[in-house]
This record gives structure tokens, C-alpha cells and sequence, in this order.
């Protein structure tokens, strides 16, 4: 299995497919519609959210096909036979549009807008929420830890504690919020990355004596070696052999890359490993240490003033630990050329109806000021008003303005060329120059401003009060 | 893309693959070595956790092949064109002994041991790790949630917040942990498990009426017709319509099977929408409830005597909210017919050298009691000692006991029959009655107890000391 350009449209939830039939057998298929994906919440208390996954989602909506193994596992589900013959032809011909992927995002503002029959829309909803959630989880994870890296390195070591098969997008989804490098072998090779990586205890145990471990290694890889010290004891045995073993490289013309930290207290014993490598004339070997890293901890050992050069980060990362999951959802905002909205006893998960694109206005400074959701097209709204308290608008008269939708897919074809992820790791670089500061901090973060326009604002209460009367 | 037996060999860490052509080139690659997959810490501050995975694990580990690409890729990293041949014709010929997947396991004790050649039990490691972790945490989450829910039925709702592509292996594993069904259609087919759903917001909105959902819906599928009632407002719209659908049903001969509550107060609803329901004469009507749910909310919601039939679970435990992961690790325990270990600053993460497994001995109410860690094929030790605390000991001497550890593959190919996640699920169910309460609670559970043989003591204490005296 490779990184896949194409999954079986039954990775999805069953609803999908019984929803489907419905409207297929009650003629309304075809009818057009509109969804917008959207989050709620920010995860781990932050104050932005990197997106990402578009890469990744729009080949295997593109590709999206139901093949015969698919279509008989169906019929024995029951379903009807004339709506399998239409699954059999199947593709999606819709239209995707909205954010760049690596766009900094905010809640409630759609990022993407799906359009096309009310089937296939329908039927993309679970892949387009597994793949863009998670992603967007972990760039945004990585991203904190990134923050607190500064121009440290840092390397994914999070493959063996991914949730199974999510490791193959975790990594692509690290190198977008920030990561240098991946363990990861198969997510470098398919995109394009830097694999990174040192070596494990049991390779030293493996060896009657640390040193011949060491030395061995070397021999294998005078170029790149970087010797894991902790084994049996940190600063008497694994940084003494480290020291050796590099002036033998030394004496060949080489130079020892590194030595790797995992356990024990990594402040104290980077410090202790510079001091030991800089009197043995090694300043140039670099420190990486690893076990159980997150943005906090990376903070604080830099705020000790630790002397690393590499931080490998895992678990944390890539599993966007704590909250482990963003809340997007995919809403329907139009269908037969009507606005739809869900209403709710809580005002917060009202849907905005209507087919919308978002509008980033800049501040004085020329940073992101405030994000206006507007119905698509829709002449600058000038002013915006918060999406569930009337009360508070926001004056954006004579503000310049950026429209942050694009077109991704047309006609079931996708328009916009693929990115690399390093190429959209830089992107989202450029565009976190923009985000004032008091939005990157992690205790209380400011909250970035996103409201609608005037016009959305009508269209909703309109609709609520129809929905009130036929109540 | 369908549910994997196979998967490239380049879905593991760098360092795998570098460590194999040290001991390629040094020609340590065959020697003899033995791991052991364990972990430390139950996650979710639980008293035991479900071992799951394995199932999907071996024939993965089985028809692990380096194609064409993969080598390629490797050539272009600058691996050594011997070590590239060596991998072309490489396959795990190993042997992987252990407990059988359902076993309820404990930290510290093996799960898992991996003989076979250095470089073919490394090169399985990540792998490994990454399949048994997550589905081990899954199962072990989704037995908590079943543990709340008593005999109510569960379904599986996760796969949209599922991470990435993890939700390929996480609907396996809720079964396994006691889940009843999924939405996860791609999973239903790959392990023979019935897909469940119900319908989403937006096909209620894409209808003008509400009624005319509903209606549409049952003439769809009159005899599995689960209605969505909180779209508008449950109990003055949904339930009304819902009631009325179900009374069309009824005059057709059929019934409504279900109506499904998605937000506000679950209890409050359930207790309204069941009166709703009864006074109609529709006591058959089961209610379904979704939105946030995990094994405090079921809990308490059954303490408020929630009339709730259904429990629709989703992100909190298709990614093992809040820990995500569990810390599993796989260490060498022996090479080249040595034992080997790893010590550390931290005693409880200095390894248990040589071949081991795992004995269950059962208390005087025939519940499990102690499992004892042993050489392989040690005689019963009759009684056996703390692992990190050695002044703790506890008598075994004439109790029963059971030996936990059987072969999965041997020479590379699997030896132990498949079993469907459902049939797994059972011997949970069975192995969990031998489980004392005292374990599952979930506020401070009693900690299961698990030692080691004076053997191991003895060899790990050797070992320690020669250690000692080399540096």
C-alpha cells in the first residue's frame, strides 16, 4: 500500500450511502447544493488553526470510484439495484472552493465550499472531515511546537505512537506546520521529504560493549552519525565512547553529526554533554534529545537556556495531544437553489445559509485584522457584525482587504497544481508575519475577529423567523 | 485503497533501515535476537487495557515485501547496493509468540515476543508499534464506554474525527472493545461487521418540510428507519413529525425503528421524547442518542435513568480521548543467544533481559489474581517479586494457573487462525468475568498485580552489576 491518490468511497459513515438512496429513488439526486466546511474551536486553547490536507483530499475526491468488491458488498447490504447501477458510474463532477492549503484559519468562517449534486456532495462529506480535521490538527500542533522551537530543528519521531494508518498523512501534515524532517520513510518518500533519524537502544545492546556499537555505526555512516548516549550511562560511559569515536572520525577526515539525549533530565544533561563535547575540541557536534517533547516543554528547556541544536518530537505531536481531534463540519448552506440553515437551542451551532467566501481584512499595520464571512461575491460589506451577537459589529470601511477563496476544483477536476508541503510550510510562514503576536501566545490568547456581513445577517434572520412561524 | 494485508516495508522509522545496514555490513544481520512488545502505563487512569491489533498485524509483518519503488527510494537515500539486493529478497522468516488478541494485559508484563534475525525483528518494529498501540487503545476505550453502557447498544459514529487514515483500523478495534456496530462502511466489509446509521441534518434541510424528510426517508427504508428529530426543534417539531411518520408506518404494517436526539440536554430529551412516544402507543420505538458522548457522559446519563436505547459514540473514542495513545514498547531482551538489557536513571524503564512469558495466576475465586513474568518455559516459580521494588513479594505456591502465551507465526507465516473482531469481542466479554470489579472501576482502580521470577531477578541483578563494574 502507498500513499494513497485513491480510496474506496466506503471509508465513509453508512448514512451517507442510505441518504443517497433517498434521494436517488425520490428523483432529488441531482438537485444542486452547497456545504461549507467549518470549525468551532480552536484546539489545545490556541488562537489559530493551520489548514491543511487539501493536497491529500482533492486526488482522492477526484478519483473517488466505486468498484465491483464495493458495489457487492452493497448489494448484500440491501440496497437497491437501481441506485447501484448509478453508484457504478459514479464520480464527482462538483466544485470545490475556498482557503489555500497552510492558510491561517479561524472558527466559524468557511474554508471550503463544496458544491455540486446533492449526492455527490453528500458522499464526500466523511472523507473530506477524516482528512481535513486531522491534518489541520497536526500542522497546527506542530506549528505550537514550532513557535517554541525558534530556528531549532525539529524532526517527527511520532510514527510508532500514530493512530495506525494515520501516520501516513501525520507527517505530511508536521512539515506543513513547521517540521524540518520525518522518521517517517514512506511519508518521505511519497512527499518529498527529508528522512531523519539516529539510532535505537537495542542497537547498542546488540553489541557486547557501547563503543563497538558506536564504531560500527560510524564505519556505516562516517557522513551522518549521530550516537544515542544514554544506554547505560549518560555522562560515564555514552558521552566518554561519543567523544571517542568522534575523534577516531576526525582522524578519517569526518566530523562526529551528533549525540542524542533521551531520558534523564535533558537540561541538565545537554548542558553537561556541550561542556564534555566543547573541551574535547567538538563544538561543531550538534545536541538532539527526544522523549515525551511538546511545545511546553521545548519552551521551557530553551528558557533554561539548554544547548540544543535538534529536538525529535513524537507522541505529542503526532497525535495532537490533548485534544487529539478538531470539531470541523461540513453544513449544508444551499440545495435547489434555496439557502438552508440548521437551527439549534444553541445559537452557536445555527448554520449560516447561503453560498458564502471569506474576505481577510488588514490592519493598519498591514496584519490580519479581522475575517468577514460574506455571501459569495458580495461588494466589501464595509462593517461586520459578530455571527451570533448582534449587538457588536466591527467598522471596516475603507480597510484593504484580501479574498481568501480560490477555486481548487472544477467539474470534478482539480485546477490548483499541487503543492509540496516544505513549499506550504513556507507559505504558512509567510502568512504567520501577518498574525499579530497575541494570537501565537499559548496561555489566553487574543481572539482573532470574525464576523458577516450584513447581508448573511438578513438572510438568517429571515429564514429563522419563517422556521419560528411554521413552528 | 482497501483495508491492508499489505504495506511497504517503508512505513517505519529511518532508523530501522540504517541500524539494518550497519549490521548488514558488519555481517551481523543474522544473529540471533529476541524483543518484547510491552507497555508502562494504562492510559484513561484505567485499571487494565484490552490487547488488540494483532489480527491486522500479522499478515502485514507476513507479506512485507521492499518493491521496486521502495528501493529505489533507498538508492536515491544512499543506502549501499548489497544492503538493497539483501532487502529485494528479504521476508520476516521470524516467530512472534505471545498473548492472544482480547487477553485483558497489564504494563510491564510482554504482550508480544519477536524472534528471528537482528535485522528482520528491527526492521519490524515501528510497524508493530503503530498497529498494536492504536487498536490496543481504541479496544481498551470503547470496552470503557461499553462497561458505562451496561447492555445498551453502542455504535461506532467516529470515522469524520477519526485521525487520518487511522480510521481504517479504529472501527475494527471498538469492536473488539464491545462496540455493537459501525458507520464505518469500509470496515463493515473488511471484517464482516454490520454498518449502522441514521440520517444527517442536511437531509432534513434539503427538504422544505421537515415532514416531507421524514416521509421520504420511510418510504426509502420502511423497515430500518431511524428519524433525526432535532434539525428545527425536538420536542414542538421533530418528535410531533417523527410520531406521525411512524403511525403512517404503522398503517402500512411496519414500525418505526428509531428516533435519534444529536444536541441539547440528552437526558432531558430522552425522558420528554420517550413519554412522547409511549403516550402515542409507539413503546417500541427506541431512542438513539449522539453529540460528545464517551463513558463519564453515558454514565451519568444512565444514573439520571435516561430511557436511552442507543449510544451513537464518536470522536472521544475513535482517537482514546484524552491520552490518544498508548506508550507500548518493544525491547530487546536478547541477541547473538546473550540476554541484553537497557538500564536507566529511571529504574522502571531498565529493561527484563532474556526470553520470556507471561504466567496468569487465578485467586481463590477462580478471578485472575497475579500474572508472573517467567523465562520461557519456566517451571511454575511459586512465587514471584516486585519488578522495580524487590522487598515485595507474593506467594504463589499451589494456585492454579494459566499460561498466556501461544504461537502466532513461526517461520514467517501465521499459524493461529483469524478471528473476526466480533468472536474477539466475546472472548473479552469472557476473559472480563474473571476480571475483579475492584479493576474496572474507572476513579482509582486497584492496581492488578505483576511480577517477575526470582530467575528474572536473578539474571537482570548479574547483569546489572557486570554493567556497573564495565563503566
Amino acid at each position: 500500500m502507498m500513499h494513497p491518490k485513491s480510496i474506496s468511497p466506503l471509508y465513509t459513515d453508512l448514512y451517507q450511502l442510505t441518504m443517497g438512496q433517498a434521494y436517488f429513488l425520490s428523483g432529488r439526486h441531482e438537485q444542486a447544493a452547497c456545504f461549507d466546511y467549518f470549525f468551532r474551536k480552536i484546539p489545545f486553547d490556541g488562537g489559530y488553526v493551520i489548514f491543511a490536507g487539501l493536497g491529500d483530499l482533492l486526488p482522492l475526491v477526484e478519483n473517488l470510484r466505486f468498484h465491483e468488491e464495493d458495489l457487492r458488498f452493497l448489494q448484500r447490504s440491501d440496497f437497491h439495484p437501481d441506485y447501484l447501477d448509478y453508484l457504478r458510474e459514479f464520480r464527482f463532477k462538483g466544485e470545490i472552493t475556498g482557503m489555500q492549503e497552510g492558510e491561517i484559519v479561524f472558527p466559524v468562517a468557511p474554508i471550503l465550499r463544496v458544491e455540486g449534486s446533492l449526492l455527490e456532495t453528500q458522499l464526500v462529506e466523511t472523507l473530506l472531515l477524516n482528512v481535513l480535521n486531522f491534518q489541520s490538527l497536526i500542522a497546527t500542533k506542530a506549528n505550537r511546537i514550532r513557535h517554541s522551537a525558534g530556528k531549532r530543528a525539529l524532526s517527527d519521531f511520532g510514527l510508532r505512537r500514530a493512530q495506525g494508518l494515520g501516520g501516513i498523512m501525520a507527517s505530511r501534515a508536521a512539515i506543513i506546520g513547521g517540521f524540518d524532517s520525518t522518521s517517517n520513510v514512506m511519508a518521505a518518500r511519497d512527499n518529498d521529504l527529508k528522512a531523519a533519524g539516529t539510532m535505537a537502544h537495542s542497537f547498542i545492546e546488540s553489541y557486547d560493549h557501547e563503543k563497538d556499537a558506536f564504531r560500527a555505526y560510524a564505519d556505516t555512516f562516517p557522513d551522518d552519525c549521530v550516537l544515542l548516549v544514554d544506554t547505560y550511562n549518560t555522562l560515564k560511559s555514552g558521552l566518554p565512547n561519543a567523544i571517542e569515536i568522534g575523534k577516531e572520525l576526525e582522524s578519517k577526515g569526518k566530523r562526529l553529526k551528533g549525540v542524542r539525549l533521551d531520558s534523564g533530565d535533558l537540561a541538565y544533561f545537554a548542558k553537561k554533554a556541550r561542556a564534555m563535547l566543547n573541551k574535547a575540541g567538538m563544538d561543531y557536534v550538534k545536541i538532539v534529545v527526544s522523549n515525551q517533547l511538546d511545545e511546553h516543554v521545548i519552551k521551557s528547556l530553551l528558557d533554561q537556556k539548554a544547548p540544543i541544536d535538534v529536538f525529535g518530537v513524537g507522541t505529542s505531536m503526532v497525535i495532537g495531544r490533548p485534544d487529539g481531534a478538531i470539531d470541523g463540519v461540513y453544513k449544508l448552506s444551499s440545495s435547489n437553489q434555496m439557502p438552508r440553515l440548521k437551527i439549534s437551542e444553541n445559537v452557536q451551532k445555527t448554520t449560516l445559509p447561503g453560498k458564502k467566501e471569506v474576505y481577510r481584512y488588514l490592519g493598519d499595520d498591514g496584519c490580519f485584522y479581522a475575517d468577514c464571512i460574506v455571501l459569495s461575491g458580495e461588494a466589501d460589506p464595509q462593517r461586520m457584525i459578530h455571527p451570533f451577537q448582534k449587538e457588536k459589529s466591527l467598522e471596516l470601511k475603507g480597510r484593504p482587504y484580501q479574498k481568501l477563496f480560490v477555486t481548487h476544483m472544477k467539474d470534478g477536476r482539480t485546477v490548483s497544481s499541487p503543492s509540496t508541503p516544505e513549499s506550504i510550510r513556507e507559505k504558512v510562514g509567510e502568512r504567520l508575519m501577518s498574525l499579530p503576536e497575541e494570537h501565537k501566545r499559548f496561555d489566553f490568547p487574543h481572539i482573532y475577529k470574525v464576523g458577516i456581513s450584513d447581508s448573511i445577517m438578513g438572510l438568517r434572520d429571515t429564514m429563522v423567523q419563517k422556521l419560528h412561524e411554521y413552528l
